[in-house]
């Protein structure tokens, strides 16, 4: 990955990689739906408990406001690399975790890839 | 920057820089602090409606709940550079807003570099 411009110096990383999932809750029936209507929440629980259990500090987990793309939920994103991910059930955040986060593979089967607008 | 494993492929990007910014709001004396109790709150809302009014569809705004480093904020970071910022002031916003997010140029007198405890 290459940004191009004046911001591609060396800044020491906080994370090597930071995870931002959103925690968004709309009522059912809201026309918007949400990460959460759609099951994000035991989801994202069981990702941050693994993080923590594996001790992978440099792995950073935080709660997002809404990321947009609603109807595509449950979203998470990683950066640096800017990977959308929409996971489903248990076993896609473990495939997550094991695969990404552990062992620095991307999970093709489970990468949003959206469009704005 | 470079990332060094097998992430590191070519994806569309949803957004040429994506900011989180600390949302956090905790009472009045609480033992950590929160970036709402420094002032976060009107800082974003001048962000956000920056980057709308400019219509800068490519830039990302999403609040986040605690990044951590909780006495240091307000905190915002942005992506994929992994810049921390902690802007103190509406002249600060317009700074970030308009040399880094407009011009791509980092505000190195704003920046916090952060290490894990």
């Amino acid at each position: 990955m290459t940004v191009s411009d004046d911001t591609a110096f060396e800044i020491p990383q906080v994370y090597s990689r930071h995870i931002f999932a959103c925690f968004t809750q709309r009522p059912p029936g809201h026309p918007r739906g949400s990460c959460g209507a759609l099951g994000a929440q035991p989801l994202w629980d069981r990702l941050s408990k693994k993080i923590e259990a594996k001790g992978l500090t440099e792995v950073g987990f935080t709660a997002a406001g809404c990321l947009g793309f609603c109807s595509a939920g449950p979203l998470m994103v990683v950066y640096p690399e800017g990977v959308w991910y929409r996971p489903q059930t248990p076993e896609d955040i473990d495939e997550i975790f094991e695969s990404h986060l552990v062992g620095g593979k991307l999970v093709e089967r489970l990468v949003m890839v959206l469009t704005r607008g």
